[in-house]
């Protein structure tokens, strides 16, 4: 596992001032209307890193062990479903929230686990907005729900989430102005 | 972040296949009664795992630059939720997954979370069983309902999750016989 700091070329939002981002290549809670937003990736899963993730996190044999993963119900080495969610946040952040006025997120409605994450794997990430609305406590937020599914190259979904992200909205909008 | 295999001295379940499993400090389906099963932990979680894993898998500023951090929702420097869950995953393989005839998981009812990882956090993970069926399509096996709250020194609860984990029954108990 690449380990230190990555550099973050595309951070352009102020967390948490949104009165004071930047205006340019900064997504706000108006980027995201409900409906399809993108895919993202791919992005490939090695042997190692499914190994390193298990054994740091999740030492199960079946992540960890490959003659005992061959054994298992997945039949063979999968990668941990934490480790999986885990690509997938970065593969968010890659794709739209390494530039949006993100301030965080309360949680996630459900993960579902659908097919093993293999070494080798090429990841892609379906997104989609399925709900978008404004912060009643917070009128100068938005919550954006992102539905994002992780695909294998032969299409298969090996994961699905559902997960709101508090996005600020375009300065001015909490008063009633336009963008 | 450590890398590399650790040992599995805890681990004695076949995984896959319960008729072979070793009767010897392995648990099973029955082992899991719905209440309260335990607390695990203390463990601590340090700065440079919350930049390791967050330069990894979620370099969004809260999680990664001190300075942006402290301007944050959050105010201050906080672990990725992924994270969180990811040594909440640990914790349960330490405290119970480690030596249980677990056959893997298919997802997550809700993950929620509630305050921030702080560095040198020591965390606790109380954990409850809130659901223990035999399974209708597998019926030498049952699904074990999860419930975990990660706890800091404080006792606030920063992330709870509930989950379904499939688990082998006792040898014999799918064909009718006594435990």
């Amino acid at each position: 596992m690449r380990a230190g700091r990555l550099r973050l070329p595309q951070i352009t939002a102020t967390i948490g001032l949104p009165s004071q981002q930047s205006p340019i290549m900064t997504l706000t809670f108006e980027d995201f209307p409900p409906g399809r937003f993108g895919t993202f990736g791919p992005r490939r899963v090695t042997r190692e890193e499914i190994l390193a993730f298990a054994a740091e996190f999740d030492p199960q044999p079946m992540h960890l062990d490959e003659e005992a993963a061959s054994r298992s119900m997945l039949k063979g080495l999968s990668g941990s479903g934490w480790h999986l969610c885990s690509i997938m946040m970065r593969m968010m952040f890659d794709g739209c929230i390494g530039r949006t006025a993100s301030l965080g997120s309360p949680g996630v409605n459900e993960v579902r686990w659908l097919a093993p994450l293999r070494p080798g794997d090429d990841l892609t990430l379906d997104v989609e907005v399925t709900e978008a609305r404004v912060s009643r406590s917070r009128p100068g937020t938005g919550i954006v729900t992102f539905k994002a599914v992780a695909r294998n190259a032969a299409g298969q979904a090996l994961c699905e989430w559902v997960s709101p992200i508090i996005v600020a909205r375009r300065a001015g909008a909490s008063s009633g102005q336009a963008g």
